[in-house]
């Protein structure tokens, strides 16, 4: 999904012509697109073998599939990972070190696990308690290598909780902070497992493109050694979420959020994290969406082409 | 080095017929042992095929090997370990999670990387500057993950610079460390190519020894989901270390340390750390040196078997 607004995003920008797509599961483009699967020997190398100056490494299976199939989510988010960088890391030295592209990762705040902090900074540990944050940390201490060896120039960014997530819910236990917005703007019901208390980390999707196309262009040498970020975002509660709802889209909607508690769930998300001091991403020049009401409006404006009032400029 | 005297300090404690060891170098023993490479498929299932009850995994290209040979690095360091680790959860599967050993997994202080605070808790970042840490902080992560599904009852301890270590130098970058005391100890000339000023982290082969058996005994449900601790240790200076030095074996020892300042060695060393909070460890009934010149007499008691005053005890 973020994959796909970055194309119409950098197509915008009239980079179309110069993008290769690739995915594990067969998709429509316009673009050159190549369907296999990363975790496959021989793979990566024919996807680098054409030597791509810059490459965006989205790809994961999710937090949810990565807990139930342990061996899925090793070979897709660690090995297909590692396979990549060895590829790179090969053209690089047929090369003779001149092939180092530009390398943007796409890592997660589940590399984060509790207890935590009032606000997780860029110096706090990475203690995941899932498989899929675990496999995530490891690509980033990978990426941290694999860059400071010269291989490639890497950037990891750990994007928050994508809200609103547009279409059909996926496997991921933190659907429903997409789902309570999502479904009742559409006239249906949402089921609420958590209480509304439970507060997170958000980003808009329209923010997390912005994060992957300024880590493209970033000067990384200003980075230092250090080139994993947690993004910006927006600290919400469930609660605060539901009264943007409200004041966007009214009562009406509010009223469509159903509360079924599901304990393992809260069990889940309690080990979440929450808040974030994102001072050293801000520093580098990535934005954050400014209100948990702009993340909705952004919503209406990019999925459903309502009219909504622009999303306030960030002072 | 550290095996060996783990080897000896379990079967000074009856229980030495139940040991099996393994390398990947021939060696004598009279203990049961395999030699092989546990990166090489299908090792590391037969080592586990006995089901141990107990394993110690400190098995490791060292730093400065690790960052001379990127493949070989990856290859022992990394893969090794997870082979370990998956042969033990296929063991577990098998028994339907009956099989749960206790995993002590050797890690080391080079997981961390500069800049640091003034001392380093078990709550900073993971960010190391060489492969050898990053493959560390790798098996780490892999531990914690493999532990909270249940695969094995892991605990990873970072262990400090060991000083002195016995015998012939080592491709470690920090090998001056013990090289300034080993050699004149033994009549030799030592060369110190950092300033005196450079600080670190020590423990001497007996209190790492100590960590390890500490290890293996340790209620792990009291340590939470945060499996890896820095253990205690001395911090000293080189300037330090030459002092303690002095005082324990006299000026003409001390004399026979020879500046020869090497640029490369003193920016490898800049970036590792110097100082911790190892309070955690401590809670948790881990034990350290009670100073430098202790360690010096441990040297001389448990290598050199000279007639030294007996360590202090600690309060």
């Amino acid at each position: 999904m973020i994959g796909r607004k970055l194309v119409e995003r950098l197509s915008g920008q009239g980079k179309g012509a110069e993008l290769t797509l690739h995915d594990v599961v067969p998709f429509e483009s316009t673009h050159k697109a190549i369907v296999s699967d990363l975790s496959t020997p021989g793979e990566a190398e024919r996807l680098v073998a054409a030597r791509p100056g810059l490459i965006f490494h989205l790809a994961a299976v999710v937090s949810g599939e990565a807990e139930a199939d342990f061996d899925k989510g090793y070979r897709v988010n660690l090995d297909g990972t590692r396979r990549l960088f060895e590829a790179i890391r090969k053209e690089n030295a047929t090369e003779g070190g001149a092939y180092r592209p530009r390398v943007v990762f796409t890592s997660s705040i589940a590399v984060f696990g509790a207890p935590f902090p009032e606000a997780i900074d860029d110096e706090f540990l990475n203690a995941p308690l899932t498989s899929y944050g675990t496999q995530k940390a490891i690509g980033e201490l990978l990426l941290s290598d694999y860059s400071r060896r010269g291989f490639f120039d890497g950037i990891g960014i750990r994007l928050p909780t994508i809200c609103v997530r547009p279409g059909k819910p996926n496997k991921a236990a933190s659907g429903f902070f997409s789902g309570i917005i999502r479904e009742p703007l559409a006239g249906m019901e949402a089921v609420l497992p958590v209480s509304e208390s439970v507060r997170h980390w958000f980003a808009s999707p329209r923010a997390a493109v912005g994060f992957l196309v300024h880590a493209a262009q970033l000067d990384t040498a200003k980075l230092g050694t250090r080139r994993n970020l947690s993004m910006p975002g927006v600290c919400a509660t469930v609660g605060d979420e539901i009264e943007a709802l409200r004041r966007v889209a009214g009562d009406q909607a509010a009223k469509l959020i159903r509360r079924a508690p599901d304990p393992i769930i809260e069990r889940i998300v309690s080990g979440w994290p929450q808040n974030f001091d994102a001072s050293r991403a801000l520093a580098h020049g990535f934005r954050a969406d400014s209100s948990f009401e702009d993340i909705i409006r952004i919503h209406l404006q990019d999925e459903l082409q309502k009219s909504a009032p622009p999303p306030t400029a960030r002072a």
